[in-house]
């Protein structure tokens, strides 16, 4: 007999991974990457006073974080107006996700989103014996009335879209959002990811009432605050939808110094103000880059750059590994169109004149072959 | 329509908790604790050189943790003279129990576990529609025989030992535990749940073989390397068990600066050492002030003490009562007659101080109803 005896479902699962983490191309590779540019983290991050409370309350690692996460959840609901009851503080955006994904998906139910939009809420989905439909993107854009569409042919219970866009860095406006959830067929939950929201411009962001109980929206402390590897998401929505997560979270499952500097983060919106200044000042950079090397670039509602290769997928593709090649880590999109674009995040000066030097090898490299 | 539409499991799961925090407890009673000795959390650590090692690497928190936890496996990995292969790091013991929960159990399946053992494992198998069985403790031990045959009696797909146990402290020895892993019906797989087990006796560690297929042990450092807030579990198991888990976990779910610290508690076995004399110290002194209120205590191969309140349930919780009043976070067991004990966790001697001095008051304030 096999050990141990799996769920149905999860014989069914394969290992996989969602992206292959740097560490392990590096690994494969055998040298360190000499610039960090591939997974829309934030180099400039985070502000010196979050470091500083980091350090400050080191000494506090023995205690369990605080199972309620209320101290943050009451700054977060300040912050935004809204009331504690309509937040709750998570392990990330992924680790939101996941435990939306786990309350309203079982096996058979339809979920939409986006071809080449965020592969670890796919995984959710898979992971919960979901059936995901996707709909193309419109040019370089996710499309709202071809996700609505498909959510009504297929009664989807949750459509997923985010907005800023990852891999692209469009948005689509706030009224665009606004129509589409007055849109949304009855029981579709939408779950706007707006992880890159700190660097969108103002027009991007819908006004939705906090109670609304079709949306849910989902932020992060990964992203503007530079806190990616501290693993601080929240979510807002109703209250009886944020509760139902009691139901399911790991309750202790948040960690005490990510806690602490979620909360300094969040207090130092002048520390967030001068990230934004730098990651817009490395968006012009990238942007220059780009163009240095006769390339057109799409405008970013986010940390990262998509650069059109201009060439094809598989063009791409080569000078995505000649990049690597030369110690640069960049990403690419997962699809066609969008994947004849290479996607660089924001990073410090330094490393941004390292992918500048390679940048034009790599695309002599791959236009060689 | 209600939103969203969520499964019928999870219409029927209560928004319940585990555990209450200390926190929304000191919220209740307007105060803080004076002595926080309720959670088994360790006041004695971290160790130094992993203070440091949160100090030092604090900038990095703007990069995503290691997916793979390479690093901190190969180290697990070479402590316990085991494969990468073999590891899995998580998010805690309380996630990586999720994780297996989630694996193994689907409605209506049958899990073992003790009454008055961990709530937060009960939690997991509820939340993923499970039955659970309990069997009764034997005296202030689990009870293997009662385990195993409860598991053939009910088709168990998972049985759930702590070892050394919590909240009693007590330890069952190797040789009993390795002769229930040789009992367990087919098709069972043993969760060992040894997150105490830097505090035990030789005598409490069993000789499994790592590629055992009916057995997944997991270890913290929560507790001995006095991490809790910074979430670091792994399991050992087979290899086909612990590939398994790469189907379902959050693959970006660990915190790197906790990745950090864990590798440094590790590498740092005299920190350890140091920490566990403290315990043990402690350990002493809390049987001292039990006996110099006339109560028993029980021999703890763990970082926490259960006292005999010499009472039933209702006396013991009058004496808990009494204690938080007083500014005493401790908590107790479950379930009679276990429930005749408070449970204190190991801590730094001004703590202990306090609680030295408030249960005399909390004993003659329970006596007095």
């Amino acid at each position: 007999m096999t050990y141990p005896r799996y769920t149905a479902l999860a014989q069914t699962l394969p290992a996989s991974v969602p992206f292959v983490g740097p560490e392990a191309q590096e690994r494969a590779r055998g040298a360190r990457f000499d610039a960090r540019l591939g997974a829309n983290e934030n180099g400039f991050g985070p502000a010196p006073a979050v470091l500083e409370a980091i350090k400050a309350h080191a000494h506090e690692a023995w205690m369990y974080g605080e199972p309620e996460s209320y101290e943050l959840r009451s700054a977060i609901a300040d912050h935004h107006g809204a009331a504690r009851e309509n937040i709750v503080v998570g392990e990330g955006i992924d680790g939101l996700l996941g435990y939306v994904v786990r309350l309203v998906v079982g096996a058979g139910d339809a979920v939409v989103t986006s071809d080449g939009a965020y592969p670890t809420f796919n995984y959710h989905v898979a992971g919960f014996g979901g059936v995901l439909h996707k709909v193309p993107y419109k040019g370089d854009f996710e499309d709202p009335d071809a996700l609505l569409a498909k959510a009504r042919e297929v009664d989807a219970k949750l459509v997923y879209l985010s907005n800023p866009d990852n891999p692209m860095g469009t948005y689509i406006s706030a009224k665009a959002i606004e129509a589409m959830i007055e849109g949304l067929p009855a029981g579709c939950l939408l779950i706007l990811d707006e992880a890159y929201v700190e660097f969108a411009p103002q027009d991007a962001i819908p006004d939705i009432a906090i109670d609304h109980p079709a949306v849910i929206r989902m932020r992060t402390f990964s992203k503007g605050y530079g806190l990616a590897g501290m693993r601080v998401g929240y979510a807002m929505g109703a209250p009886e939808l944020i509760l139902a997560f009691e139901k399911i979270r790991n309750h202790f499952g948040m960690n005490r110094i990510a806690q602490i500097a979620a909360l300094a983060a969040l207090k130092d919106q002048a520390g967030l103000d001068a990230i934004k200044a730098s990651v817009a000042e490395a968006k012009r950079r990238i942007a220059q880059i780009a163009a240095q090397n006769g390339l057109m670039h799409l405008p970013s509602a986010t940390n990262f750059v998509a650069i059109d290769c201009g060439g094809d997928d598989a063009f791409a593709r080569r000078v995505l590994g000649e990049l690597i090649a030369r110690g640069i880590f960049v990403r690419m999109p997962f699809v066609a169109p969008q994947s004849r674009c290479i996607r660089v995040s924001c990073g410090p000066e330094v490393e941004l004149q390292r992918f500048e030097q390679a940048l034009p090898e790599a695309l002599k490299a791959a236009r060689s072959v």
